[in-house]
């Protein structure tokens, strides 16, 4: 790919002519900080000696440390550059592009502070140590592109050990989006959750966290499935992670192809990557919703999907509902940190779904089952909605 | 000291009073996004799809990551909180206010983006591996207050493994700063470096440093002393650092206590912490220099020191001449930075103390042998002047 726009002599040719590359050059953030430093006054308050009271404060009660640094508005960005985008395993340093953006994001739309920190390592207890050595500089972390089935582990294995919230938005970012999605796409047809048979392709950290969210929810009939098919307990090929998910989804016990699990369904939603023939969709039962969510090619292209589904929804911004995770991570986090959470629990995910769909319930269309990503109510009513649930869930420390 | 600020009830009441807990309140710093993020379009620069093409790019030619991320300018202030200001081992959190202030005094003075990162860990062997895993997304690394004699080794073993500048600021800021002021007492009094007999009062991460860089500089007598007296080969009590010490020090061969060392010396450096009584300092050769620069309090009251010495120095802001790193680790970093330095060298050291002694060569006085930290010469002589060291010494990459 990058070899396209290197021309023989090693220079950039057409780099330079792109206006991603132009507006990459220098990098697309930087600190500042937010207190006077003109006088030998400004520097006896914000560093010596002033500044040793502070400290001293903090290591008598550590609590202070919310109060009186950027930790407690400050999330780190965390990869190790195994699955970025749809360009896989690049490393770290190829990977910091993406985490700048989403640093950036987290600022522009939920004024959170985060730091790109991309990792040189891979082994998962490596990366869970430095992660937890890190953690007390940050009041989050949001774990980015760290490949399954290594990302479940990480996760769950960070958020038993420290006291902030440790979130992969990978998987639980679109799990948020797509339940609110799947909300609003069923209000707009008088539908209940409950009454709904959803069919998933792709079992890797999106799959597994839109399963269980949905289950959460109310859906009671998931199927998930893989390249092989139907992910169902009678195969013997399952990873552990596989083998949880088939225990706990597809309540009808189905088996075969994913074109065998949609016919009657009605719902599809795709995090695969692969592709969707047209036949198949048009087995779904009628009113069917196609969340066709693989960037930047939609296992079915949605002009082909709207010709049988009710509701048609994809990750790209150039098509009616966009499925994009900053819907819901500036906000969650930003709720999250403003009560000081020491964790993100299923209920403040549920919450933040809620709040996101409930932002244009009032203007539901086929093509508006989800807010637009600058709509500027989204980030303040997931926040809200998230800190109310912390609360309620007794994970708010403030 | 903290719960003098705090009433019995254990609110905050004198804490709300001081202006640097109000300063405080919410932290220093903050991240913000460089580039536009209003719509669709901006969105897919940015992010996806189109910052895909960037991260292809770095992949491929890793180099590029310095053209296309914020990592060139940016650096890591890492600590362990083992050594904090005058207040020893306070930990990560507790440390993190002086980390911030470090930080947003890099981007005021040298226009270097920094962010704090306080570990949670304190074995060398994982402090060392811990930064190794992060450094993919620095441009630099800065140690701070990592207690001696682990920061000599922490710093070595990790400029050994990264192709980037580690920097251990309470050693080489010190020494570059103490240096600068040493070069310009001895032009205002018509001496030369070699003829200097100097006197160092502490042997740790300053003390250490400061030896190193002026035996560099050309100075042929540098006597160290720690609690037990002049750090000399034939002690049988010293820890491996200080053995070095003494094979490199001490060119005379003494012996016995700091007054013992400081009779007829030229210069004394203090970076101990404790005191030397007013006689110690009578007996100086005339003419000499006393750099006591133990904070808050001096070794010696500068007002005393002035009855006996030519030119006296501190580290505080409310007397003349002050010692402050600020002089030195931004412009260094700048630097640095700028050539995409792998490493900062001895000369590069040495470069940025006679960059910042030339800032006032030609308005010298007693009272003024270092420019103030506040003087905008400073920063962009000594960025300058390290880049060409860099160069010189073969370890730019741009």
């Amino acid at each position: 790919m990058a070899s396209e726009i290197i021309n023989p002599r090693g220079e950039l040719s057409e780099t330079e002519l792109d206006p991603a590359f132009a507006l990459h050059r220098g990098g697309k953030m930087a600190v500042r900080g937010t207190v006077p430093l003109r006088d030998a006054e400004d520097l006896s308050l914000a560093y010596t000696p002033g500044v040793a009271r502070v400290c001293a404060a903090i290591a008598e009660r550590p609590e202070l440390v919310h109060d009186y640094t950027w930790k407690s508005n400050t999330v780190a960005v965390v990869t190790d550059g195994s699955a970025v985008l749809g360009l896989g395993d690049i490393g770290p340093a190829a990977s910091l592009p993406v985490m700048e953006g989403k640093a950036i994001l987290f600022k522009q739309f939920g004024g959170v502070d985060a730091v790109p920190v991309a990792l040189d390592c891979r082994d998962p207890d490596e990366l869970v140590e430095t992660v937890a050595r890190m953690a007390p500089s940050f009041g989050g972390i949001n774990l980015e592109d760290i490949s399954a089935p290594r990302c479940f582990e990480i996760e769950r294995r960070l958020q038993e050990r420290l006291d902030i919230p440790v979130f992969h938005d990978d998987q639980h970012g679109t799990a948020v989006v797509t339940l609110a999605a799947l909300r609003n796409a069923a209000r707009l047809t008088g539908r209940t959750l409950a009454e709904l048979r959803v069919v998933i392709s792709g079992a890797g950290a999106a799959g597994v966290a839109i399963s269980h969210i949905l289950l959460g929810a109310g859906v009671a009939d998931v199927v998930v499935c893989d390249r092989r098919g139907v992910v169902s307990a009678d195969r013997d090929d399952l990873t552990e992670v596989k083998r949880k998910l088939a225990a706990v989804t597809n309540a009808g016990g189905r088996t075969g192809s994913l074109a065998d699990a949609l016919a009657g369904a009605d719902v599809f939603v795709g995090v695969s990557g692969g592709t969707v023939p047209e036949s198949a969709v048009a087995t779904m039962a009628p009113g069917a919703f196609v969340f066709a969510m693989a960037n930047p090619d939609p296992e079915v292209h949605p002009e082909v999907a709207a010709r049988h589904a009710a509701v048609v929804a994809t990750g790209r911004s150039d098509f009616p509902n966009q499925i994009n995770n900053v819907l819901a991570f500036p906000g969650i986090f930003a709720g999250a940190l403003r009560v000081r959470a020491t964790r993100i629990t299923e209920s403040m995910k549920l919450a933040a779904a809620e709040a996101l769909a409930a932002v244009v319930a009032d203007e539901l269309s086929p093509d508006r089952v989800i807010p637009s990503p600058f709509d500027e109510r989204v980030a303040p009513a997931v926040a809200n909605a998230v800190a109310e649930a912390a609360r309620a869930a007794g994970v708010a420390r403030a």
